[in-house]
């Protein structure tokens, strides 16, 4: 059994790794700390797991309770992971940070989109980046490990067969619409029911902290191919209101009319667990994958013209934030990827 | 291994029915029929089982394939079941039916409330009425079970244990909400989604056919006192602009001052895997058992009157119909009767 | 042209009125309030106005600019009005409280259900409750209306019939629902989108504010009859995955076997300009009168039983606070009741 | 008064042209057909209608009746109105059609789109596409109007400014989400409430009808510059868990870097009395203009790059239909041009 602590465990994101931790086969759950819960029952403040898990949240003094654990995740805002992980490494607890802290490999490009400087810049080219489809190996022996962003994941898997293929010259388009649990669990009249619902918007259109992940991840991607990608990454975010889901709409400018995309995207995914392409015409709904961690994606070449459409659906907590999180764990402790994943989607 | 069959998986109810047995370990899933269906792949029509259940709808010449089964479940419309159901028995395939066919033992009733004469009456009084809490020693040798509708369950588990003990003297009111699954995957102008959101209604005021279900099960309670109920039962159901979910808000004169409710209804409910009675207070949110089979109950005495408030949820396709089911197929095999049914609910 | 100030115009109650008066052709918007927005533009915070209205909201001193009004609204919390009142009633301003400051004629209750003291308890009997249909004639001489709460506006318009003729002994149970905007636009988890969405709930069963308002509502109405109701009132409030409407269903026992319901529910409202009996049988949708100020009511017997049960919507934030709010003002200017209040449903 | 007659008054449509005409102070309803509904009062389809209107749906033989009035608006499905346009502009009718019918001036890129032939090829040169705020005084002289798709005009109005003005080179993206009720109300599977709630997906993304459109109304905007816009466009609509609205988000390669666009904008439509350019860096949300006939504009240049984003929203049922036609009407009719028009959007 992994030993497991979680710090911040009352968002969205730590319910998320809580339900799925709690039957996950292999995982005692240990820990889980909130300044604010401290005393209560996880299951006073989310009914969904009681009879599930007896645990209650203690205050967190981490470094003391967490040190027993073999695996710490951070739930927590940003700028918070990396006050603790430091000495959590160096009394060999591995950590997986659902947070942004170490994303991003430089420090002053974190500085200037988090707008606050890095406590451990050294550990930035430690910490591996926890996508498993571009990274695995690195995973498998990583510390550290830094759970992408949810737009992220579903950009980066979407693009991937194509960067790696050199197949986009010009300029990306990236409009992504996510659900309203991407904005938190924090008390905010911007996310209220009454004006969220019956409602749609972009927001930060003039530049998302995810923004320059993506770029990153797509600048280091490997290539099979000599043409590295050089142009823009354009990247809107839009507010649906539903609660969970990330639908990503790819607008890539390819000139290459030979290529089989459809036996481009199928080949490079054939053996992923959790990435599905879906049949040549579809369109997937972000239903599809509500709660599971799968990322199912369609290929499109409108009219037969020079901009392929890809259309990439995740749940954002779960491949975009926890299951991706749990997905990280099973290869860093040599389980098989799929341990605990295994939820089908409600439908309806 | 139980081989199981399914008639009629393409609505909802079939819907779930596919995604619980998909993942239940003791259950291999042989057959599954649809008229209009036939010859596609069940996850064609329910991307969300894609890599989950590789199977093809069969055409509904159900007893050829349906006689080699241990059992048949039926996701049918109102009438189908008691068609087929017979020849079955004969055959020596046990059978539950999720839709009303054997719910009522009255053959009159039924014709009443149902507008078309029973085929089969001679098989109502065998079948066994599958609510677990009142019937499991039934269930467990029955050939035929009748599974409850969605607002019966709600209605009866939170009604129980006053009942039983002879509590209520007067009219039962039951007011309740529900999703709009439970109308069904029929193509339908009423519950289009820009019919029904934004937008709350009561409807068949005048009579559900639930409540002849209801009052016969009220009807059928053990007592444990001398005093049956002989008063009215007011049933109102309305619609609420979610898929899923059940709310049941119960009012019931109770005369007696002394009894302790919380702890009545504690007591019933202790060894009760699936119903969970809520702390003293509780305000009960359809949420937090979405997806999963639980009953959720909350037991309330408004300034202390004479009036007893019982909330009740449970989410429709599970508890309300497939999940329920499988419970009832676990006790009928000898299985744990949670078996299957471990999901933990999405929150949120 | 009226002059009129608003204290208080940044929740939901202040943009319905807002919205309603910007286009009102007797009334002269002069003044609105708010401490957290002085300064800025009124369409800033509600762009839908832009264009409407030219306006910025003032620093909270009200009584400078206020006094020059001739009608004054407060939206503020409860305890917020009664600072105010008594002094620009002295100004010989005229004011309606949307807030339950003045609703309540008995002090004593208003500090045990309110937990404050009233500030100016001499003013309770004075003022006027603006229901219109039952107080019509003391409205239209009031210097100080206190508008009804949402539901109290519901439940009395639905009993109000029955009340009025004596029919009903026993207990009332008023089963409503109501969308989520009638929990105010403050920053709260309970009703951020991923909190309510999909999920229904009860709340408040063991007491909500609007109880008083209700039972002193049943009490004080006209009676034709010899015979007073003396039951007791049953309330339990629930929260709607919708952001506007109430749906208030009402149970009474009645006894009356010869009485024509709805003969009496159609003769009681024929002079209402916004009561509207639907034909028998029916069931009103909150949608039927989303941004009107109707209420819409149907009555039902159901089994031909001894339980009368009635179907009763308005719009929360028109009928049920700023609609009914500007038809007070009609009412005590003089003016057609309707007027300003003629809009059309949105449908869908 | 104009005496107006409605073909096919029983979709979203109609009822939203029944809304707006209901109240126009100078038209007068005279006849609306539904074959399916004839006899019936409009306000028992519609009951948000009742005290409003008094009219009953006739049987569909329209030139009888509609050659009475001075204008008939067809709110029928594609094809249907092209069958009696002809017979009506004979009898000196004027005909504003809400469908398809008249919008591509190429009759056999009508056949090619909408899979039939065209049985007036003749009237398209005739008649006059509905965007005033591309050919205002064309509309005000025409006998035909061809109302405008819901997201051409979304789309059209992003782009207007910066094609005339010959800025954009290269491809444009347009990533357009609606509402459910733009996919009408027959009764249909893929639209039930508990298949689009709580999801997001794209449709159509091979080619959606309203492409040949918006391409033809690029093609014909009047040019300031010398340079006409020869790039492709791309469009991928996508279906929205909400009732109304739509939200296009435009993505223009533009090489200028020294144009003011928010300058370009506001003097584009600084007259215009249904478009409004929103201050530098602003986010619409399509809530802002519920119900009413604004679409609002704003202009992002994120990261101060090469592709310039407008984010553009409407009513599609408002100014993407029914209020667009009334608009029509009143430029047709030689009103202002915001008769009828005034409603204030719904908050929340």
């Amino acid at each position: 059994m992994i030993k497991v602590g979680i710090v911040g465990g009352t968002g969205y994101t730590g319910a998320e790794l809580l339900r799925l931790l709690s039957t996950h086969p292999d995982v005692e759950l240990c820990t889980i700390t909130s300044r604010s819960q401290a005393g209560y029952a996880v299951s006073d403040l989310f009914p969904s797991l009681r009879g599930k898990l007896e645990l209650c949240f203690s205050a967190s003094e981490p470094n003391r309770q967490l040190s027993f654990c073999d695996l710490v995740f951070f739930a927590t805002p940003n700028g918070v992971a990396m006050q603790s992980v430091p000495e959590l490494l160096q009394a060999n607890v591995r950590v997986i940070d659902l947070a942004a802290d170490f994303r991003l490999r430089d420090a002053n490009l974190w500085r200037q989109w988090y707008q606050q400087g890095h406590t451990c810049p050294e550990l930035l080219q430690q910490a591996v980046y926890g996508l498993p489809e571009m990274n695995r190996q690195a995973i498998a022996n990583a510390r550290l490990v830094a759970n992408p962003g949810c737009y992220p994941t579903a950009a980066q898997l979407g693009l991937l067969p194509l960067i790696r293929q050199g197949l986009v010259s010009g300029t990306i388009i990236i409009d992504a619409k996510s659900g309203v649990s991407g904005a938190g669990r924090s008390a905010c009249v911007d996310t209220l029911f009454s004006e969220v619902s019956e409602s749609f918007k972009a927001y930060s259109v003039n530049g998302h902290r995810h923004l320059p992940e993506i770029r990153q991840g797509i600048a280091r991607m490997p290539l099979s191919s000599a043409k590295p990608f050089t142009g823009e990454v354009v990247f809107v975010p839009h507010l649906t209101p539903m609660v969970r889901g990330i639908h990503a709409t790819l607008y890539c400018p390819v000139e290459d009319d030979n290529v089989d995309l459809q036996d481009l995207y199928q080949n490079t995914f054939a053996d992923e667990p959790f990435v599905d392409v879906l049949p040549a015409g579809s369109h997937p709904e972000t239903r599809f994958v509500r709660g599971g961690n799968q990322c199912r994606i369609a290929i499109h070449r409108p009219q037969d013209g020079n901009t392929v459409v890809i259309l990439c659906i995740i749940d954002n907590l779960v491949k975009g934030a926890a299951g991706q999180a749990v997905q990280n764990m099973n290869i860093m402790f040599g389980l098989d990827e799929m341990r605990g994943l295994n939820d089908v989607t409600l439908m309806p």
